[in-house]
């Protein structure tokens, strides 16, 4: 366990920590105490058939989900619903290998999966909030892997569902982009294995990882339109040194490295024997399946695949050439891309 | 200057060592009796107006050239043209930081720009071969960025051009991924600043940098449709490994470091203090600009904007889901269009 003020209330509060007990994973370890980072925004009604699950992508807590896609006026917004965003583990907000105490913690954190975390909001959302219904789960990215995870998991209790650039089982190409921002980050020396002292450490290598987003997290398109000028940053070594370099920087090493192993291995199929079109199958909610046009490593084409699959569903496209990291709402006409389909998805009978 | 077996004639060969005297760069440096490695295929007739002229690519040499794109019959047929093919300085065979005496070798090598090399191989055929014309200038990646940079800097000299997969200006997206390729040798402790007693030194740095050519070298549908496989790999890793880490493995950190510099800095604008449209107005050749459907890093959107600022070209796009490293060969269906579209460049009249 180390200390790192970037996982505060400070920066990402108000939230609040829920304990839900000891917690077996998949691959056999054992989050002892396990919490849970949640915020909540709006109030459950009475027949408790507003919620709305919002799970976490890599690097993200639920204070950038808040920003980009919850409030007043918009598909989110908690004047309607009861909205549930809940920090992936090993995000750093909850269960992380940096704030698990010593032996458990830091390198020897145990491996978490997908389903581990969508297990973990299960016992959240049924044991603590007594829901069992979800008007939709939502998600980007790792968001989307965990949506798709709980739309074939929990296929009864998932009314609607929106995976946002992300896949339902992740591609061999994905898997190698990962394994690089591994790299990065497991190369530094000063790394030691996943024992350093702290995670400002490690900050040659999360620099190199952050470069890394800087090529497959945007688009050719991004830069050739200069659009880190437009976001304020002098040229594309100051945007990435500053945007990138600072947002990762903070970051603890071995909270990325779980997360990115995670995130390597996410794989609806793994219900069905590793057919992914009996996984996709299993889908009752109403699907919106919205991948980014200019996304890098969870492109259109794969996710066009994968939307084939699920009975009933419709592919939403976003217009987008920040690609993936889209995500982020540096585009303005992103966000109202996914407000028309989310309200119009919040619309439709389920 | 180190040994390495395989920048080679057993290797490569074979190919005639051509010495073009003390060669001045542009970013001032100065290469003493600068070496270019050449391997010629068919006669100079006696008009002297069948020659093509062939750069290389970034780890490309003669060989794969010949391999791939040379051949009876094929477009590139020695029986009918005198076919040059020119490996790039800081490749290896040529004149490269690995094979340069100390002080001015290894670390010390000076910047090398697309317009040295340019430069040289238009001394190398006026003054060696005699030539004042080229029936063709044609070339992969950077082999392409020379193929442009000949087409603007002389152009009465050109009469046709073909830049497959690459850019007359590098794009600010692939500088970054080149700048991510030249971090992970760098960043390998074994590199020593360069400094190093032997290639194989670096390989742990050579194979991160490996890695990331499978992300961005090939395509998801590369990958999504098992090709490794049918390449004769037994999985993704087997392949990334074996292929890609055997394939840059053996080659010399500091030789692809200069490589890299060079490429980053591709950029025919430099003859027109930056604008790109003047620069290609000046192109007299019949240009067919040939970019790769799945390319990632010289994809067919920067490809095409180029194109259109060239009088008279035309584009012709390959289809491949093996992406930029479509230029293998490894997909048989690319040397067919290269062939067609290339034997339809050198039957137009000029």
């Amino acid at each position: 366990m180390i200390t790192n003020s970037f996982y505060s209330q400070d920066v990402h509060g108000p939230y609040e920590l829920h304990d839900i007990g000891n917690f077996d994973l998949e691959e056999g370890g054992r989050l002892r105490n396990c919490q849970l980072a949640v915020a909540t925004h709006g109030k459950l009604n009475a027949a408790k058939d507003n919620a709305i699950l919002v799970p976490t992508w890599y690097s993200g807590t639920n204070k950038i989900m808040e920003q980009v896609y919850v409030g007043p006026g918009r598909a989110l917004d908690p004047e309607k619903y009861f909205i549930i965003i809940v920090n992936q583990i090993g995000g750093g907000l909850s269960t992380s290998p940096h704030n698990t105490p010593f032996p458990g913690g830091m390198a020897n954190f145990p491996k978490v999966r997908i389903g581990d975390d969508v297990r973990a909001q299960h016992r959240l959302v049924t044991e603590k909030f007594g829901l069992s219904s979800l008007a939709l789960v939502v998600g980007g990215s790792m968001g989307a892997q965990q949506t798709y995870e709980w739309a074939v998991r929990y296929p009864d209790m998932v009314k609607r569902a929106a995976p946002i650039a992300g896949t339902a089982r992740n591609t061999p190409h994905d898997f190698l982009y990962t394994e690089t921002l591994i790299e990065a980050i497991i190369s530094d020396p000063a790394f030691k294995g996943g024992n350093y002292g702290a995670s400002s450490d490690v900050h040659a290598g999360l620099l190199r990882h952050a470069k890394m987003w800087g090529v497959m997290g945007w688009s050719t398109e991004f830069y050739q339109q200069n659009r880190p000028a437009q976001l304020g940053f002098s040229s594309v070594d100051d945007f990435v040194i500053n945007f990138l370099g600072g947002y990762f920087g903070v970051m603890d090493p071995n909270d990325l490295l779980c997360m990115a192993w995670k995130w390597q291995r996410g794989d609806v199929s793994r219900h069905t024997g590793g057919d992914l079109k009996a996984a996709l199958a299993r889908v009752k909610a109403k699907m919106f399946v919205m991948p980014i046009s200019h996304d890098m490593f969870f492109p259109v084409a794969d996710c066009e695949a994968e939307q084939k699959l699920v009975p009933g569903s419709e592919l939403r496209l976003i217009h987008t050439i920040d690609g993936h990291l889209g995500l982020f709402g540096t585009d303005p006409e992103y966000a109202k891309q996914v407000d028309k389909h989310l309200t119009e998805l919040l619309a439709s009978a389920v």
